[in-house]
């Protein structure tokens, strides 16, 4: 049987908190208030950590200050340490989307923290008076220095995630960009047969383009570590010590290991978006560029006799419920789909983004979970299409070369000997008849020998082709 | 301790499937293949009780149309009714995005009913010799037609709830529009102060805007009655019967009490995604309003004393860890962002209908997704909106009018009397001077009297204004 | 050389007005206020017309109240039917997104009205005290209730315009389905070879989705009657005469032969966009589907050797500047991306639509804009993708056909007769030893005899697929 | 009289080119075929020019390879040097929108260089034996490396002018911070009163904001000028001499001035649209903050006397036709429009990006069409808000500072003196009673003296709180 809880209070009044809860009274409102979606800050232990950390950072700093006791910061920090190493995560179990700009996962951290810090103190739970949710742990901050910067920190260490997920995945590409080296294949745009390329370069293309968004994500990434601890309501850093900003944000490299740094203006800070909606964007264009890569994978896969089926995709499970045999490329569409809510999530990102008002931007809550979960949904899928479709794809190696030689686009290899427009006749007659392209101009219009075509036409100058003249 | 599982097999090999485990083989393939989201289907019960819906309608149809032995319809019959009782729940784990167009969940549901019904029949789960998944339970029946009726009558279902938490919200908004009648206040157009109006016909126009979204998400509610059972694999009913797609839907309207009609074009229906898109649509429409009620709500409430402060929210929680006092409007505040979710989930809706592809559209799960949870947060927020907010709301009367009195915006009554061109420049002299519309008028230049000036500007012909001559 | 203006003035000062110019001022004003898109009001035709039948409507009724002289109205009415007829478009260069929530576009009409009127009268231009832009034309008027219905009378004459052509694209699908009806080809799900069908069912299946998309833009369509007039500035019907509003609209509906009737709650109605995010959404709808279609397009006529080829779009340019022979889908690739720029469009359209505040949408402008254009541009789409792609396919008939009879997917019409896991492991042997269904069912295995074969497999079976059991 | 025209053909037929036009038989295709927009590469005379360098650069390099002939590579580098000096416009009339990939934009800018070319070497128009559009204008290229790298220079020299106005806006917005330093004024979160500022800082955050955008959108332009000039085709440079790709990039570098370099992987290069998409992302994140900032503006220069009425925006035209003396924030209004077609047409690039298929993406026209018309209209835009308005803005001094002095959110400053319960206890007594915080303070409860008081409600201290303890 449930004990009867404590009573805590706050100046809209008293509740009553059950015994067990290392939150208080504004965590207990803010259950009351806000559900919404279900997904809790407890399912992003990298946030309940970042925030730790912030903590952590601030009673050190209010400490060297002179506005903290000193055994009121140990004791807080005690109880970061506890949230660092990822305990009493069943008590943040409010709703990842909240209104009040994130001031109730900041009083939720608070009074966590104050509460697993007064026991250590030897203190019953509640017992403010030793060490107070506000007047001690929340000491020279506001959940508006505090909120941004611990949703920075959970970023930075998210796409740690991601973006080596993301490397695994280009250098999967690329593993099979070298097995397939040598096989040769039509190139194809607009959909339409075009000219020779291998099967590697088609891959290696895959790996060279996420490559470059590894980079524009570590880049993005960077941008995570400037901070605006010490600014607190609005950035005038009101209530703060001097020399305090600083303090904290050194203290929060060194816990963190970050280059972290105070940004310029703090004012400013407090109520901009610009690097959410960076990353976001570049979390977009990485989606972009993997829902295309899906694309092709389930294009060049299609058939398997009334397709392309140039490749083959991995068998992950039977294809329907009622065609025998069938097999899909099931982990390409769910990464495609994976691709599709990251960019829905992006422009929630946006709008709320654009909604800011003054001095602070109250809808971030919105931005963090539509982040949080963008990463989430996607390292899962970038995981998933390396080791269940990429790393088992195999070439259908007769079937590329067929369509190469059978294909009219090869007529574009004689344009430098024969003109643009003769080629363009070869081109329609072959066409119009059926006939190969080697037909037509070796073999009845004679416009070339056997010898030149075996030259033209040799695996290695299809795919690096060189310059040959008349 | 576990005993050994069962072994089950599929054209693509052997799996060993707990023993406890009501799902199969198929179903274990995509819970290893699809690890996205965390969110599943078992926390959609209305999906699995429409899913069960159509497949009790189908087993009653095949067995009208003489495929399926009465004791097989008998146990498929009962095992769709322990589904639809809320029974067996947690075996649908299966991701809500998946590869596949939605066959994974399809072939869980089979499985499920099949194990089921074996046991009723006295057999052993996995003795699918007498009660198959395929052979049976998906008898006349594909992924391709299943899951879309499945997912249109789930959606229907959640419709009704969120259209009763609308429908509550607006009979709130005309309460309230009830009780602010006589509370004359400025009405401004592009932020400027305009005319006066009452703060009962502001709210009167959010109950009025919201009535149009609840006509319009009623009509493209019923849109979902239309189905493509028979349809099968692309809507040639290939291995279905001639009479089993009419019967299919009178089975599935007779169950469900829903009017449910087939779809002209089966080919057509089998890859159509308007109606997702049209509900999609519905629901941004109904965001785009209430984000735009939460923000007039946010502007009218701001202050305390250096904003509008026209009316006065419920205070939920302390709105501030560091400013004493400060009490926010979170509750607008949190149905903003979840209006965000929805309008960027309407994206992501878009981008996957945009991407199917020949006679299907694989990406329908994502779209499912993300309706379904578009639906659920948003009832969630409407829900929360009217009893944490709406229904709490009181009108600061006096501060209200005294805005009217001293506004410049009264002086637009005068035009019929005066002309365009006079009002605007006694509203000039105004603005330059600091006067009162009143004094410039009736006392300086004495342009009408005070008698005139009582009748224009009475209560009741400021908020429902006679033409008044000179 | 120009002769010397003449001068206006509004309460912010004087401005020379250029002799031969109709406009005023205030149109001045805004020349130099709104340079931003470079596309104005004059290439908006029905705009001008739809403003006139507005201002002519208003006249006639305020001369009916009895508060505009009949040789006012007269004039008024004249130049209103000058503007009707489409004379002095080239008065009207404001820029179509504008500020000020169409105020000036609104002046710019009530300028040109009283300019021409003046001169009808045998007044000069400029002498607004026979004839006033404010108050006369603009009497009992708006730009918060003449703007809205003008846009939405102009939406409406477009739609026109834009049903024919969707109609017209309807109809040229429905006659290549009547051609193609006895091609055999693969159907196609999640880019697998599924099941056999005609062409013809596929073609149509374009004419179907199309079909219940112009029922949905007639629908919406039909919203656009519901006008705002007599609301004045608020909705309040300040300024107005009692029975001004009835007779304006009453007027409106004559003029137009249109069934205009007035919102029921004009406060709402002055703030509301939901008809325009309905719209728009179905234009977007209709976008996303014209979109598929192409894509379509562009994957059956892939090749011409090394794709499906099933298809043959008309050649309309040469496709390459370096391929000789390359004939693209160059068609329906604009078409697809004019349906991006819609869904482009709808975004903006929405995030302007959320951004109203308080008693009025001052962002309509940008939202008319965007859906003009989005209708201009995908009027041209359908127009351009029926005469110059649809008109012109051919199907390569016996391409298509091959395709079926060499596929593993037709094992699925012996489901019902050897059940799934048997057609299953059929299918699994085609598959590895690229042997055909027919030699391992026929020949080998001798499932079933030559004479089932035949019946199963003949041409109006797999079409339209009657049902065959062991 | 029009004399009769030239014939010319290519490989689908014979057309009849006018007389006078400088265009060919594929451009004359493309008129006939894309009529989308009505706007056309005319339009873009940097595209034109971009175009023209690649073209020179190209016939350079052919000429040091060897296989251009001096008088024909003079005569194509004298047709660029006319259209680089602005000459011929009028010949680029295909619609922006294209399909083909810019096939018709490429061969359009052919012929014309060709026709230029021909008369320049004494021949006439259409004598192409001398001097082809593909064979020798053409040369070593294809639309696929030629129209890429056009756009992203164009998009180079663009943003050239988009910096340049966000940069003198920004300017702006500084000037405006250093005029407005010593004003005080409420800091708002939430839209609710938080604690003191300076207008100045609130100005100096836009300038800042503004600054990261500058550093973000100049990061992305250096990303312009990576290459695939020689990849040709699809990348594998077929038909280009192996010393030409690094030579035309040293010679578009050297015509440009700018820092160019080839793509290390040219296959991948040939279809990639990271750019693209990061270009736009960086607009977009720009119209957002500009956005927000008007939204600002609008915000605090709301009233005249029903509003917060903090600053007053320069009147720039009558803001009503119907209410007198109104002024609107018509420069912020048309600017928020701006940015929500940014944000659509980023959309649209999202979707065109996505789309891309195999070895190229053919929707590059629209992302090229979107990205244009969003640096035009928003570089307008930013010179217009900064010429129209923010240069003009005042400050309402004794209003922002009368503000600060009634508001409780001064009551945080008292914090660290008397602990967040007291001080929220205060608060709660100053709104239930409407007294100031100074009377409950200082004269009731005597907490702190009248000198303290004065000591932490000073300017300075409310602008840049020192921390004050008790």
């Amino acid at each position: 049987m449930e004990t009867t809880g404590r009573i805590e209070h706050d100046f809209l009044g008293e509740k009553e908190i059950p015994a067990h809860a290392y939150y208080g009274v504004q965590t207990l409102r803010a259950l009351e208030n806000f559900n919404i979606t279900g997904i809790t800050n407890a399912q992003e232990p990298f946030f309940i950590k970042a925030f730790a950390y912030v903590k952590k950072a601030a009673a050190l700093a209010n400490s060297d200050c002179g506005v903290l006791e000193p055994a009121v910061c140990e004791a807080i920090v005690y109880a970061c340490d506890q949230l660092i190493a990822g305990k009493y995560q069943d008590q943040f179990l409010t709703d990842l989307i909240q209104g009040g700009a994130g001031t109730s996962f900041n009083m939720n951290v608070n009074e966590v923290i104050a509460n697993i810090g007064l026991e250590y103190m030897g203190h019953q739970k509640g017992q403010y008076e030793y060490l107070h949710p506000n007047n001690h742990v929340n000491f020279s901050q506001s959940t508006n220095d505090t909120y941004p910067t611990a949703v920075m920190l959970c970023l930075y260490f998210k796409l740690n995630l991601y973006i080596e997920a993301l490397s695994d995945l280009r250098k999967s590409f690329k593993r099979k960009a070298a097995e397939f080296e040598q096989v040769l294949k039509m190139g194809r745009t607009q959909l339409q047969d075009a000219v020779p390329m291998s099967l590697g370069q088609e891959f290696n293309s895959f790996a060279t383009t996420l490559n470059d968004d590894l980079k524009r994500l570590r880049e993005a990434q960077r941008k995570l570590t400037e901070c605006n601890m010490g600014g607190t309501a609005i950035g005038t850093s009101i209530n703060a010590p001097e020399e305090y900003p600083a303090l904290c944000v050194k203290y929060l490299a060194e816990l963190t290991g970050l280059p972290m740094v105070l940004a310029e203006d703090l004012v400013e800070a407090s109520s901009d978006m610009g690097t959410y909606v960076h990353i976001s964007s570049m979390l977009k264009r990485n989606a972009i560029k993997i829902s295309k890569i899906c694309n092709d994978l389930r294009l060049l896969s299609s058939g398997p006799r009334a397709g392309l089926a140039e490749i083959t995709l991995p068998a992950m499970q039977p294809g329907s419920s009622i065609m025998p045999g069938k097999v899909n490329p099931v982990i390409p569409e769910v990464v495609n789909q994976t691709a599709f809510y990251v960019i829905g999530a992006d422009l929630t990102v946006t709008m709320a983004a654009e909604a800011g008002q003054l001095q602070l931007n109250v809808m971030e809550p919105v931005i963090a979970f539509s982040i949080f979960t963008s990463i989430n949904y996607m390292t899962n899928a970038l995981n998933t299409l390396r080791l269940r479709c990429v790393d088992g794809i195999k070439a259908n190696v007769e079937n590329c070369q067929a369509m190469v030689m059978r294909s009219v686009g090869i007529v574009t290899s004689l344009n430098p000997i024969l003109g643009y427009e003769t080629s363009a006749s070869i081109a329609k007659e072959a066409l119009a008849t059926g006939k190969s392209i080697h037909d037509i101009v070796v073999v009845e219009r004679k416009l070339i020998t056997q010898e030149k075509w075996n030259e033209i036409y040799s695996f290695q100058n299809m795919i690096h082709p060189v310059f040959i003249n008349a």
